[in-house]
């Protein structure tokens, strides 16, 4: 190596951009998965009493930490408050990656995997939904070798709403015990079953958990990575001490106290996810039944005009075409009662546009 | 390798461990050379100001950039937004550095590049400070290799107070052209000497800012990593487009607002860090002279005897010890000149009590 100019690593020049497209976000904001209508009152409360001095201090993770684990029934040292799930996912891939190892995902799925998973040097293999964007374990099974280090699940999973069958997720990580295994419960509070009880026979699994989705709180960045004590102490290793902002840490405790707000709004998400779902059913419009705060659907040649139609009416929805298998489909957030009611109106009202102008260009 | 169980990567098992005591800081905080009095009015309006809306929605950083680079009188292009300085070190090394790289330090000095560089499986070399912790400009530059791919230099040093020359860090900084340069200028606003406007010609050169120190905003982790505009892409790669807080982003525009706020407070910090400064000189104990917002002393074997007697005035300052060439070492943080004033006189009642139980012991 001579005395160069200075380069980024081939893994990191290598890595695909992941570039959300957050800018100009006016309207019913159905596009990013994010609870709608905010975060609890008692959240509020608390971010709004925070004094100038308290501001200026460094923030201290483990007093929540330990709330947090006695909300999940854990202990402390059996978790990691993180800046968001995507740390949790960078965190990981840097305690367990090296170049050569190899990481698995199941795509289409949430970018970051592959992005924290790339950029430590190690060789990612993306294994195809099976039809109908089915989770495949055998595929999966069949790829583990001696050199996997990494295999990282969303369940439900992102953008399908899929989900994985428990017992096969044990499975796989049973079969893999020299990986670490992420299975992110972004969507936990939307599905409600969780492999969170499992980890304590299965020191190699880790279960991520984030504030940003049912609890509303995307903005202060705060997520969790419970595991095992011994690889969670790894993991804090490679973190800095003041990871999580001090807003996000005052408000979680807050957040945390207040179900009876949560379970609210899921229940709403819930109702509505199932009447978006018979109205594309009744409509014959292809979709995949989910499991989270969104559905996925495809719209094929007129996905474009949909989007855009939907955005005139001010509700923002997303293009998912570019993930594998989603070419022409759209995600569509699920928020309250009355979101729904208004998605499904100017729903109807732009199929019906895009029908009379599809007949009159015939 | 065998299906064993799950095992960190080696670089990680290595690293050392960086927990600083946050616990039960009751009293003056001159421990972790925060702003000792509070963010500014403007940046509590903003915060209180957040809807519960705002609170749910993923923040959108480049806004944001658009401002800090007006300010920095740089393009948008030119800089990232980081979660604190931590993650531009972080995302520095990840960026840079691989297994086999030489990532060098001059020690004592601030624990997160050691943690950061290591982790990524670069050997770490340590470069001694010289007499009086004076910057090893001669010892860094003849370490320098084809395999030296990140130099990390804090300017002022933390927890030193010293600075390099301009010339020298220049000259570091040309003859490592196939390696990244952090200057990390966390403590600028006190030093008031900045390597930034150099770096258009020097493209391997990264100057880190923050908004934790002079603007008290420790809480809502907030830094700046300033480069290249090529670099800066590569490094975002690695970067969560959601890696800073909405609550940091909205508050940061009026803090910059507010330089008079920011003057005031500075102004009285070097006026009471010269007021230290003398107090140690008259009465022999040896400190180390500062540009930043905290002085070194040493107290020699007195040095726990002093920082408990300070705590049970009301006042803490923190232990350095531990750190390279800093046995009985106790770094102050210097605030307001009201606080200065408390400062000394609990320190010369403290030296007195402590003169006496010397003369009572012997």
């Amino acid at each position: 190596m001579s005395m160069a100019t200075l380069e980024a690593r081939e893994s990191v020049r290598n890595l695909p951009t992941y570039r959300p497209p957050l800018g100009g976000r006016k309207g019913m904001r159905l596009d990013f998965n994010e609870n709608t209508v905010g975060c609890s009152p008692q959240v509020l409360v608390r971010l709004r009493a925070l004094s100038a001095e308290e501001v200026a201090r460094y923030p201290e993770r483990e007093p929540v930490e330990e709330v947090v684990a006695a909300h999940l029934g854990i202990k402390a040292d059996e978790l990691l408050l993180t800046n968001g799930v995507d740390e949790a996912i960078h965190l990981l891939c840097e305690t367990f990656l090296e170049p050569g190892d190899e990481a698995l995902i199941v795509v289409p799925t949430f970018a970051m995997y592959e992005i924290s998973a790339g950029a430590t040097g190690a060789r990612v293999i993306a294994i195809p939904a099976g039809e109908d964007f089915l989770f495949p374990t055998a595929d999966l099974l069949s790829r583990i070798t001696p050199r996997t280090r990494l295999i990282a699940i969303a369940n439900p999973n992102n953008p399908t709403g899929a989900v994985a069958e428990p017992a096969d997720l044990v499975e796989i990580v049973r079969r893999a015990a020299q990986s670490a295994i992420l299975i992110d419960e972004a969507y936990f509070e939307f599905y409600g079953k969780t492999l969170l009880p499992q980890w304590r026979d299965l020191p190699n699994l880790f279960i991520a958990r984030t504030f940003s989705k049912a609890y509303g709180m995307a903005s202060l960045r705060i997520g969790v990575l419970a595991g095992n004590a011994a690889h969670i102490s790894q993991v804090q290793r490679v973190c800095s001490p003041y990871n999580v902002n001090g807003v996000a840490l005052a408000c979680l405790p807050a957040a945390l106290q207040e179900q009876d707000y949560i379970r609210k709004y899921v229940d709403q998400v819930r109702q509505g996810r199932e009447e978006l779902q018979n109205e594309f059913g009744k409509r014959g419009i292809r979709y995949w039944s989910s499991q989270a705060n969104f559905v996925l659907a495809h719209f094929g040649r007129l996905n474009n005009a949909f989007i855009r139609s939907m955005r005139r009416r001010g509700i923002l929805i997303r293009d998912r075409s570019r993930d594998h298998g989603c070419e022409g489909c759209v995600r569509i957030t699920v928020g309250t009662a009355e979101q729904t009611s208004l998605l499904l109106k100017s729903l109807r009202q732009t199929l019906e546009g895009i029908d009379s102008e599809k007949a009159a260009t015939k």
